[in-house]
């Protein structure tokens, strides 16, 4: 993690504000020969698009992917495969609407970064929040997708939300079928209308509320991570608070922890029938001493409500005058609800990044055991 | 972040297990001219030392800390200074009781990091959890210790407890004096003895309970952190993930941002009457898009149970028998009990290696908006 | 340095294959409010451009350069700044002549990357030597542009050559002017007549010569770089020796360095009259103990000939068969010729990147010793 | 490469002064399972000593090595191997005599670092030149025995010296035997008696010359480094002007390679009968595109003379104040006579590392053209 880059060997750089003429991100580390179009990209943007539903920001962008260098034909295949060299991705801004800036141009937005990009670097780009605004996680989207090929079939990460403002899901309800069938990423059947009335009437009121993101990654196989700062759980809390207006992250039982006891806590192990390793519980989240244990990847990421309101709210501006500053226009009250594509696409560049670490130190052998052992859930 | 290795330019690598001859650290990247000598690290030490109350591990450990490098008399001052090349510190282990652990060297213990370790390695040194043992942190403190020397006076770190099991604080009754008057860290006079005696019980069970920490830095000034992969939420949630037994991180408001609403959650900002800008409230824990604002930055760590309980449960062995495990001898009812010192320590960390991030691509200058304004809370 | 990667805090990522749609590179970590337009990088990259004299490939491509994000109106100035947050640049590639890459699809061309590219990657783009092709250094050139921003004025960078292939220039006739006159950059007015025979001849013949380019940089204050891993003459070692063709870099007297007597080797100080410090010599090359001294830092890199040559040379193709190669068409006697840009250009990276560093440590406070003393030769 | 730690998966991070009480590193990634005990280490260790002969520095250090962590009993084989923790080594400082400093504190030694130290960091370590001492190579030393191990028996590293001041070796007499049996690491038996003869009368002027180190690295596959940054060459050559004392690194024809034709140095490739890649000549120095070619890896480092020499020097000090400057006592009249040793170490690293970041980006597979095919030399 440094400035605009995140990952080690997985090396994602990315670039790009919202009202600029472009967005991307260069990949870097990306091993060779892995087949790669920009369809198979843009699959998981159009998850990621804005203007999906009622719910989400208006703004009508087709996010349209372009690979720009990084990948070749095969000639064994006669398909386009990845070569080893930077893969570099750029989406063009195309509904960045010319408004008229000069009435939010010098104030600072409360609950926006607009003092603190101000007050860091003396200059910013306030044009739709500039750099920070949610637009960037498009080119996280982009680079999850590179993550998953390098991950393969073996590796099925999805996400959902557990919570949206405080009307919480019902997990025994939990169908994952579901959270593709409705614009919430709900996964409980029973709660998607609630859901669609309340955030009706959030937005009828102008304002705006948070949400929880929950995610998994079941296929992970033990010995992923590395004590003590590269643990999988370290760069996974890393990677979700880097998200825009994320506020907190937790793996396996999180801060419910704190509750346990210590035989509640510590998730016993057996060997199944066929001689595998099997937990009697996942407390751990699929992660212990910072290494995976073959248990599904899990891990919560709490949203905060949407800055942009409706309603006045008092602030400042660059020259230290009060102001009161209401948000016009485009208008999401749920900015969480699309939050899971980018979940999933840092769970995604996460493990990409462990498998390569895990396969530079150890060269990648799995464990087994017992004769004939391989752990799994 | 790299397996043993945190900050960017304040970097700490740190090595050691449990029972090994020694631990220690390597501290780069230290500004010179610092005054620095064993005892300014040594204060922060005994407060995470081992053997403090009955609640904590009984293992005897002076923890006397040596500076092998780094340091130099100033000519000016006479003083020892520190000289900008890598301080090196050690601590030798005393107390690693040469017991018989063949009952433990081939058995996971369910919840240590017994399992993952191996299925990654292929070996391990499983005297007292090796590299796993939460023995580790005392570098981490020695680091923070220097790190606080590089923030100055004007930043304050402080840690309490906020929860241990399910006995919470009031917040109500918080008074920071107290925490450095019991064992628990707490800030509440009226739990204290609550927890004393809950804890108690738990440890003449045999059991174990988790625990929340809370932490704030007041005085970082705003400008802090850098979006988009180094923000400082996103690096205090790694330095804060990093830390044995956590299993979540949360900012400000943290997970409850989910079902603020917008209005709630944008905090306000004025102007004193001195001119100073001044936030309504700190719902956003001091931290807007990655960059602090200069309000208090402010988060909670929840730790799980102690994994070594003395109640037998459920395991396997390095052959894939199935086993029973228990913890003999020392006993340790809550962990975290002894996690706020080090919550303090990656705290100041983060925030010194971000002050050197802040000043290398600023130049360090601080923000005024309007005349004479500078912010605060 | 890492893969695609380039710098510590000033971080320069570059992009792009030889005959791909685009090249290009992020410049991240910039200071915030530096003056910059496209005009700006331009006229550097015009000077390294293809096709400028009869001695360099033909490939005809403007190289114009496009600024997709990392700049803003500065409502002072009303003129275009840097932001802080990333420069994405883009120059696309248009003389990419769509030619029958049949005959070399699968042959490994001797003196190439060809083999070694296919043995570490089993794919790779051959069109025009793909990511191993000199195209790239437009994406260094274009980042030291922005280099040469942040180190301002004070800092002149400049670059000559001073061997083509067996002839020497004479360093008492050199003239820095001169070397913006002619297409060899070469600093001797004697000589350039002599180059230019000598390299018509070796064009006629088919072949090609190597070089060596000699850069400075003056007005470095004294403390930049840091020992032991930093130092900067080991990061200029590394910089220049990732130049396409390099195969040797040295510092100061570098390799004469063996054959002086140390009474020879250690330039001597003295004060000035105006109470600055003075070198009796610079053969240290600016820089003692990994950190500048205040003197102008001077290094020499050697450039091979080019690889692609008009005749015939035995090698094998990716089946194992021993072939044939030459290389038609465009051809390129020296690839030296355009390589002082580049060398430039890394110089000013490695040096801005310095700047950083060692603000980020010290402050940036620079040294006087004794009153109103400075460092300068 | 980032102050004091080098390499990006096998990073090595040393420290310590000259005359502090201890020097050391730590040696981070190392791959588990690999046997290593302290006498693997100090064998390379004694290579380096300084007093082992009349023409090295007199300094008298036993340089004995303690494995502090990162090792443990292997279960299967009994014998002691690397853990994939972190492997802490300390070396003591026994002769570091506690002379009076008086003299030399505030001086600035010409050809030292002493200035640019302090105009640096306001403060240094001026005993025995502190953190800029040649003793730190040791920790170098140390940490190549480790990187040894990793390649293994397949990669033999070995140096010599191919100049001494202005005597050169006559290469058609070069016999590796025989660099072990002289203390010049000299490979030309006729040539020892000559560099005997001149650095004695040399050290009898009190004066010191430089050296030209020659490196070769046998067995590296191909496919090793990786463009365009990480490039093979371009870490050597951070890594080799790295070392106290280099200005220049050179690889395989290096600078020798301008006056070359494209003929001559482009190498040819042929098949061997028993179906494997030759090269037909090796001016690439095993090194094309920044990656190995299976060739043997050749590098030479020009060292400059000890900057200690007995004779009077002007110099100033850290008033401003002109002086005359001598170094008294123990006198080493060609530092680089020991410095082959690091020279080796430095290859090591670089290439356990090259070999760590091959096996991530792609699984380590290596390259066999047509059937039966590997590369060699």
């Amino acid at each position: 993690m440094s400035y605009n880059t995140f990952g080690h060997l997985l090396r994602v750089t990315t670039w790009g504000e919202s009202h600029g003429s472009a967005l991307g991100c260069v990949v870097d580390g990306c091993p060779p020969g892995i087949p790669l179009t920009a369809d198979d990209i843009q699959v998981w943007l159009n998850k990621r698009r804005p203007g999906t539903s009622a719910f989400v920001t208006q703004r009508r962008e087709p996010d349209e992917v372009r690979i720009l260098s990084g990948v070749f034909e095969d000639a064994r295949t006669e398909g386009q495969v990845t070569t080893g060299t930077p893969i570099s991705l750029m989406i063009e801004n195309v509904d960045q609407r010319s408004k008229d800036y000069s009435e939010i141009a010098r104030s600072f937005r409360p609950g926006h970064a607009d003092f603190a990009y101000f007050a860091k670097y003396g200059v910013r780009d306030y044009r739709g929040g500039g750099r920070a605004s949610a637009r960037e996680t498009a080119a996280r989207v982009a680079a999850g997708a590179i993550a998953r090929k390098i991950l393969g079939a073996g590796v099925t990460i999805r996400a959902a939300l557990v919570q949206v403002g405080e009307v919480k899901i019902d997990r025994s309800r939990w169908d994952w079928t579901h959270t593709l069938q409705n614009p919430f990423w709900c996964p409980d059947p029973q709660t998607t209308p609630a859901w669609e009335q309340y955030l009706g009437e959030v937005r009828k009121r102008g304002s705006s509320v948070g949400a929880i993101v929950e995610v998994e990654a079941v296929g992970v196989p033990p010995g992923w991570g590395a004590p003590i700062y590269a643990k999988l759980d370290a760069e996974l809390a890393a990677a979700m608070m880097s998200i825009n207006a994320a506020k907190g992250v937790e793996i396996g039982a999180g801060f419910a922890s704190a509750a346990l006891s210590g035989e509640e806590n510590a998730d016993e192990m057996r060997m199944s029938p066929d001689g595998e390793v099997e937990f009697g519980s996942n407390r751990a989240g699929g992660i212990l001493g910072g290494i995976s244990t073959g248990q599904p990847v899990t891990a919560r990421v709490a949203f905060k409500p949407t800055s942009s309101i409706l309603n006045l709210r008092r602030s400042i501006d660059e020259t230290g005058q009060e102001i009161e500053v209401l948000t016009k226009g485009r208008h999401d009250p749920c900015v969480a609800l699309r939050a899971a594509p980018v979940v999933e696409a840092m769970m995604a560049c996460v493990l990409a990044d462990a498998l390569l670490m895990h396969r530079a130190q150890t060269g990648g052998g799995s464990f087994a055991p017992g004769p004939g052992a391989s752990a799994r859930t």
